[in-house]
């Protein structure tokens, strides 16, 4: 079977041939529909971050999913059932983290991640995976179901920060996303029903798809070069709750300072090393005397990915159709990771739902 | 009657003359016990923290108090019933927070805190008090209720810290208490049984009363001049749960790369301006990639003061006998605003529970 992967050092993915892989004793074996591509993967192709699995000098790239039951092996699975596969797996045998069903807070060393590190992705025409870590949705859901992933982020980053405002009565109504890519405008679009007022910033100039989308959402387009985060509490509101989906180091502390009293600060960005000087005093102070909380999340657990099926069903497809920005077949699936200013979100189509072998 | 006061710029308190306070409709009239002294005194004494009535030139002193009820008005209190009474109270007539009981969430400008600013505090031979702001103890706690309320406000921070980590099983082990003040002690002994493994961080040399107390809680006192915070994670192990009480800015900075996987850090100190070079991409991935949490925390509602009666009752009296270092009558109440290093913690006393007029 074909299958997309990137060569230790290579820094670019490639269609390579692999064995169609057998489902072991509580795997099925799932025909890929569509794998989503996002800044991680990236990431993994430019050797920045994650790595192939032991004994083998590369990695298939892949970890936002969907597909079809095609052989049910020993599961209570049926064929032809729609599923979107997690993304984190046990390095050897269980460990507590998976045995509760939390693999998303296990530390480093205790996970793989497919598609990332130590384990091989869902870029292939098919691949296996245990029950346990099937989501099941509807038929309808099959043309945007690789996106119950990138969802999912944010549904367990949102958990934890809601959990960390849960000792009070907390009634947020803005949310500020920080970040106009691909996470970032699903998660603008998960918050139009749940804030009565959102902000998502960016540093794009008009005219540009993100800030029609952004403005399809009824949220403010925030531009950063003309007001940055410090000046959004003035210019705008103080943010009830801000969603950090940039990377951006200075993020974090400009945005404890921008949130309204009681507020609440979710960080999803991976930085690298930045040393640059900062009021720690003022930060501190105001994290304590305004109850402020931030909360870091990775990852996401079955949980997440299920209440992520709900989300997604919710979303429009206006919305959705005007976030996908393009849908690759194997053979042109080099287009699908070009990254310009008119992409927003890509995938490679592996099959389509109809088919059939 | 007699009560202490910090006139508008004197930097020192002072005995003042008042009249007794007559309480008004929902009001009980408290006869003052013992009233305890803290850091907040001095920066409020110092002119650097606070403000005076509206109105008045000078401030009563005193928030952390224990009384008797001497008259209980029109409430169901009765004469005799020891009561420890809240710090905050609405500015003018109630507000959301103060109506759902929790005006320690409050915004500025929403709340004046008793003794510290806005409203006379606690330090003179009686006091009114709203039914709603006082919670009742037994008679064996008249010794150490001033103690009521800063166990309050570590009662309210870990709270807020267990909240931020409800969303997934968390079973921390391990506790750092910043800061060996009296609230770091009091904190580090209400640690004793909820975690397997503390300890504590000062800048004290051997001997030291504080460092005493610290083992004899079965703590580990960490000299911060041997081993900053940074060195805490291999030098002992990083800890599950941080728990500020310095007021060092820096410290929330190295303690979140201090903690373990999928910990917190509960800030409570106050420090003032401080611009520092750091590595704030560093902080950033540290909290994204293990899931950490930061929760800054102030003041404490009823709720709370409730829970830290049970608290003080499970503290030893050799704890609490070895943290009080000096209980002061009104005549030399200067020896309790006296803060060296024998002090940990002082009280003025103003008549004795058996008292009676």
């Amino acid at each position: 079977m074909k299958a997309i992967a990137v060569r230790d050092g290579a820094g670019e993915p490639e269609l390579i041939e692999l064995p169609q892989p057998e489902p072991a004793a509580g795997e099925a074996l799932i025909r890929t529909l569509r794998v989503g591509v996002d800044g991680t993967d990236h990431e993994v192709i430019a050797g920045s971050h994650g790595g192939s699995p032991a004994g083998d000098d590369y990695l298939v790239l892949g970890h936002e999913a969907v597909g079809v039951v095609e052989d049910p092996n020993d599961t209570d699975l049926e064929a032809g059932q729609l599923v979107v596969p997690t993304v984190r797996r046990p390095p050897n045998g269980d460990n507590p983290y998976f045995e509760r069903g939390e693999p998303d807070m296990a530390p480093d060393g205790q996970y793989h991640e497919r598609g990332i590190v130590g384990d091989h992705g869902f870029m292939a025409e098919y691949f296996t995976s245990p029950e346990s870590t099937l989501v099941t949705l509807s038929p309808d859901l099959a043309e945007y179901g690789f996106l119950v992933e990138p969802i999912s982020i944010t549904e367990k980053a949102v958990e934890h920060a809601e959990a960390s405002r849960s000792a009070f009565e907390w009634t947020p109504e803005s949310a500020l996303v920080l970040g106009n890519g691909s996470l970032g405008l699903l998660t603008l679009a998960m918050f139009e029903h749940r804030f009565d007022r959102t902000y998502c910033l960016g540093r794009r100039e008009r005219p540009d798809p993100t800030i029609d989308i952004i403005e399809s959402l009824e949220s403010t387009y925030i531009n950063s070069n003309e007001t940055p985060v410090p000046e959004i509490p003035d210019a705008y509101e103080p943010p009830d709750l801000i969603y950090e989906a940039t990377g951006y180091a200075k993020h974090p502390f400009e945005a404890v300072e921008a949130l309204a009293p009681n507020g609440v600060l979710a960080l999803l960005g991976v930085p690298g090393d930045w040393e640059f000087e900062f009021n720690g005093g003022k930060f501190h102070r105001e994290v304590v005397l305004h109850n402020k909380a931030l909360v870091g999340s990775v990852n996401s657990n079955i949980r997440h990915f299920e209440a992520a099926v709900e989300s997604l069903g919710a979303l429009s497809e206006a919305f959705l159709s005007s976030l996908v920005t393009g849908i690759y077949d194997l053979e042109e699936f080099e287009q699908a990771f070009v990254d310009d200013d008119t992409t927003i979100k890509n995938a490679v189509q592996f099959s389509s739902y109809e088919e059939r072998r």
